[in-house]
């Protein structure tokens, strides 16, 4: 294998795989970018094995030749140490040649780097799938849910299924869910000229974070392919795929509130603002639990931590309609819903004081769910 | 105690003397910023016992009203939490008062805090010295002083003397000396109008960089008083004291080599971007030593890894003048050397292959030396 290319063609590649490298692994070969060269371009692989992604770079892009190749082959190259290399590199063009199936030398400018390299016949062989009725979606749309979804995805593996968001496709509307059974988020997007079956998959939540990286910044559609274990979401050279969460995902429509006693309506900053105020306490001592008093247009937030203090801040409501409420909850839910919620005015609906409260926009199509604790 | 103060000053003040806040104490107190207030203003202390700062806010400033004491007294208020809260206040006014010597009220717009505060009158007496003949220094050369000469403080406890900058005061000329025995750092100021006494004493690092970080910003002169167990800096308003290290600083003059076998220049951007590229290679191996082998007016860098590789790159040398040298030595030595020696032009001056080699700008008032290690 032997090539030259235009080193931050090769650079948007490298980074975009290197999103699956794995970092701790029991097969040090996922430490590397599998490379294979042809006549057509250079084709990139990473994965960890829960996230594989594959990269094509052809050879000519926008009418400019990017790539000659020389000697066409494969090769497992550093992965980590690839990536920074090309950080660095201020030459317009490298060269990469493998030796012996056990070296790569990599040349620019005055450098000339000789890398020890695994075996690329050690490189596990990943199929990558492909569904005969792929769901198109457009790509905001897509970081959207993800965006929305993700700060409810669970962080302990005590119930594997909740580190990942549910996708459920049903008449044209795709739903997707997260919840760590403390909160709960429910974004929906209708797709256009959509004729796929119904769909209901768990993705984990860590691979739809990588996604959402990788696709920010790009726009037009990406297909959603899915087989019982594997979902893969493709973009013209772009495959990113990821093993599915085993296991049904709960039911979670009942538990989102339909009628309301109290709805009141905040600007979202000055919101954000109080409760990241408030919220210094509970950094400074053990509880986290923050109080909201409605009563008389009034908004009394206040937290009382017995190492700390005591806070107590009026807040602002644009509108309150409803009777009074005492609720206590968990300040860093709220911020968390707050900071993806991107819309001046944050609607807040409650049920009871021990029943979940949810947060909207003027936008129908994002619910965020909290659920209060009791407090004295 | 009871006063109220113009945020943004009172928030300045607090965030200089936080500086010197015990994170880890066995004395809880220390974790407090002690306030006292009196008719000319409020000053405030910290202290983690090894540095002390003290800051005085008068009542006016610029020809403006921003303290207005409602009640003199003293107190111990929570300073990390302080420092905290001080960075979200966004209006304009803040009123602090003391309760029953158990907690403080803070309230600003619409809220209201109450603190924990432990009993000022737990508060240890820490004493501040003046010597009757202090020195003064230009604050951008005493800054100077620090940062060229920081980067070679010892890090290790073994010699607890080395972890400290040596200033040494002789015949109006101020030499600063740091070493963590593989390299060393002198810099040298002339001081002007001045008619002190020799000096030598040994400052913790760790003091001086938060000297430095307080400092920057500021013009004028510094004060520098010294007994024999501490020292002071006071400028204006501000007192920051440090306790000395104890102990005889090693003689140091007889390492820096006064004649050299090879004189060479380089290109400081150029240089520090090779040698960073090659030590990629040492970040994911274990080994950091570099090679430099100059001849025939080439400088050849390499650096061998057996688990990653080797790599060789060529750097441009402006300049070369005597034998050539084979040598290696630790790259984050010189990197740490060129990031503080800023100038385009960077001279490096070789002795032997084992023996300290030294880089230099056109400013002969500051050597950065380092030792290197026995290559095959």
């Amino acid at each position: 294998m032997k090539f030259k290319i235009k080193s931050n063609y090769f650079a948007k590649g490298i980074n975009i795989v290197s999103k699956a490298l794995s970092t701790k692994t029991p097969m040090p070969i996922l430490k590397s970018i599998k490379i294979s060269t042809s006549n057509q371009g250079i084709t990139l692989m990473a994965s960890d094995s829960n996230i594989t992604i594959k990269y094509f770079l052809p050879t000519e892009d926008h009418d400019t030749t990017k790539i000659f190749v020389e000697e066409e082959g494969e090769a497992a190259v550093p992965g980590r140490l690839m990536l920074d290399m090309l950080k660095k590199v201020t030459d317009e063009n490298i060269e990469i040649a493998l030796y012996e199936n056990k070296f790569i030398k990599v040349n620019f400018g005055h450098s000339d780097y000789t890398l020890n390299c695994l075996d690329v016949r050690e490189y596990p062989d990943i199929s990558l799938i492909s569904a005969e009725n792929p769901i198109p979606i457009n790509i905001a749309d897509l970081n959207e849910l993800i965006k929305q979804t993700s700060i409810s995805i669970s962080l302990s593996e005590n119930r594997p299924i909740l580190t990942g968001i549910n996708f459920k496709l049903e008449n044209q509307m795709l739903t997707c869910i997260a919840t760590d059974s403390y909160r709960l988020s429910q974004k929906m997007i209708q797709l256009d000229n959509n004729t796929s079956e119904p769909l209901n998959i768990v993705i984990p939540g860590k691979s739809l974070i990588e996604l959402e990286k990788i696709l920010s910044g790009m726009s037009g559609n990406v297909e959603l392919h899915s087989t019982p274990n594997i979902v893969s979401f493709k973009i013209n050279n772009l495959t990113f795929q990821s093993r599915l969460l085993d296991g049904n995902y709960p039911e979670t429509s009942r538990l989102i509130p339909k009628e309301f006693g109290l709805t009141t309506e905040f600007n979202r900053s000055e919101l954000i603002h109080v409760i990241d105020r408030v919220s210094l306490l509970s950094r400074e001592g053990a509880t986290n639990i923050i109080k909201f008093d409605i009563y008389d247009e009034k908004t009394i937030v206040s937290l009382d931590s017995p190492e700390v203090g005591r806070v107590v801040e009026e807040l602002h409501s644009t509108s309150q309609e409803g009777s009074p409420i005492r609720i206590g909850f968990n300040s860093k839910y709220l911020l968390d819903a707050l900071k993806v919620l991107e819309s001046e005015v944050i609607k807040i609906q409650f049920t009871g004081e021990v029943r979940p409260f949810i947060l909207k926009t003027d936008d129908d199509s994002v619910i965020q769910l909290i659920l209060p604790v009791r407090i004295e």
